[in-house]
């Protein structure tokens, strides 16, 4: 193996991926804010007193997107914080950076799903040993009223993200997706997935790299397809109301489970941009659940677990 | 020391204290649909199948309320959850039961506070050891236009509950309170506190019991003063909206911080019961904040940190 599998990123290369992830969080919000037509991203740089900052832009009110969130930042810390060594002890008491982009939309129209996107980049190091470092990311669709051939789209992009990378890369990272962002509590996976993957190291910095970027770049050739075909169709007051009762669901979601809000909240990240992906208007409702045969059950029965998008 | 104090509460000890907490269920949801004067209370009984069940009680859409849940519940398990035994590893690996009335009252004009209210029994048993048992509770106040004599008069309640207890009872479950309502990403407390007590017998079952009864039964002593005094304010859309936006902070202390919530979750509760908390509505408004001197500014400045409420 040559320097593309060294243990160790060098300086040069961890810059590089800086350079990536911003020129990433650039043409994901060019690309949104043209779909959108209407409003435009605002952005809010700033900084963390432990060292590193970050970069937020948000879009509100458009013409299609009631919100979308696409932050940017690179935070350093003197200790990785509980969800991010949970299961893996041999980062305790390391020294880390992280950097990444990420981002969640919540359209106005409940035909278009919300969607979610992620890559990252960590580095945990400690005097005397080598550093430990590692890529993650994905992204996964939450649909409300949702369409098969929008889900399969989506998958066949997610594939293409990752078919350069080996033949099992797609399938293991689509069964990921499924197991993180599913709610126990519910009995529910948080919408159609995508793909999720962590830990990404063992193929050599320059390979991990790549793949990050494959899915990076993949994000808006995935979303952006189906915001065309479902934009115009129209809804109503049923409609509007069933949306804003799922997104309690993404809100469950993220404040329980999600490893990257808790990891920002408990490494003291910025509040306002981690908690961005909150959507602006949610309802709850007790004991709420769909009449038998609505569209709105359709979602339930035929959306909310596992399934294989891709079969023949 | 008599038979009162004795280690281990006799299985008439235990029904005595779900008798008084079901009656405790009734008495609140009488008073507060008194108070409401429109909408009812709606029941549902329902059965666990490890063990246990509840009745949960929700009014919704009332004249003052706009939602208002009251639970009871009796769950049996065979391990205490993570989210209960963190901070006591003796109770690893007992079989528990828990029972409690929990309650959270999100009324419709935002110069009336959100209440929430708990007290509960804990009993968790290992053959052949004795059973470790302990009672909590306790009651905080979430106003969004606050007063200073309703945080006052809460905690002059408060503080009757506490007072045939002891000189320094309600002193050091103010303190707790404050500390345990604490949205640490936000550096604010969920409101102007109250009591919060936990692992509470060290005074014996039948003193330990008796002080929970008094918190209970103070509940309604502190809330309904305070909704009779603030339900006739006129409000607009800028009352509305910041009450919509400051329950984002009731969600987000409810599902990334409180113990209650996780411990429902994590134990395989009823999910329906335990999200009766969150509120029907509410707005997410990325990096908002108020203006200077506003009123709005008022609650963050004045009610967000822990006070002093009875000093003279």
């Amino acid at each position: 193996m040559t320097e593309q599998n060294q243990k160790q990123p060098s300086h040069e290369q961890i810059q590089q991926v800086k350079t990536f992830l911003l020129g990433l969080q650039d043409s994901i919000c060019a690309g949104l804010q043209a779909e959108d037509g209407g409003a435009a991203f605002v952005e809010d740089s700033w900084d963390r007193e432990e060292g590193g900052g970050g970069r937020s832009r948000v879009l509100t009110k458009g013409k299609v997107f009631e919100q979308a969130g696409v932050n940017f930042s690179h935070v350093f810390g003197h200790q990785l914080p509980a969800s991010a060594t949970a299961k893996r002890p041999e980062l305790e008491g390391r020294d880390f950076q992280a950097m990444g982009v990420s981002l969640v939309i919540h359209p106005h129209n409940p035909y278009i799903p919300t969607s979610h996107a992620n890559v990252r980049f960590f580095i945990a190091e400690k005097a005397g040993e080598d550093p430990i470092w590692w890529f993650g990311g994905g992204f996964d669709l939450t649909p409300f009223y949702p369409f098969k051939e929008d889900a399969i789209s989506w998958h066949k992009t997610a594939k293409d993200a990752c078919d350069p990378f080996g033949d099992e890369v797609y399938a293991n990272y689509k069964k990921w997706c499924d197991e993180y962002f599913y709610l126990k509590h519910r009995d529910e996976t948080r919408g159609v997935g995508g793909l999720f993957f962590d830990d990404l190291n063992e193929p050599g910095f320059d390979k991990s790299f790549a793949f990050m970027q494959s899915v990076g770049e993949h994000f808006l050739k995935a979303y952006i397809p189906i915001v065309k075909k479902r934009k115009a169709i129209e809804y109503g007051e049923r409609e509007r109301n069933f949306q804003l009762y799922r997104r309690g669901r993404y809100v469950e979601f993220n404040l329980v489970y999600d490893r990257g809000t808790l990891f920002g909240l408990q490494s003291g990240g910025r509040t306002e941009s981690i908690l961005m992906s909150m959507p602006p208007v949610v309802h709850w409702q007790y004991d709420w659940s769909p009449e038998e045969s609505s569209p709105e059950a359709l979602l339930y029965t035929d959306y909310l677990h596992p399934r294989d998008w891709l079969a023949a």
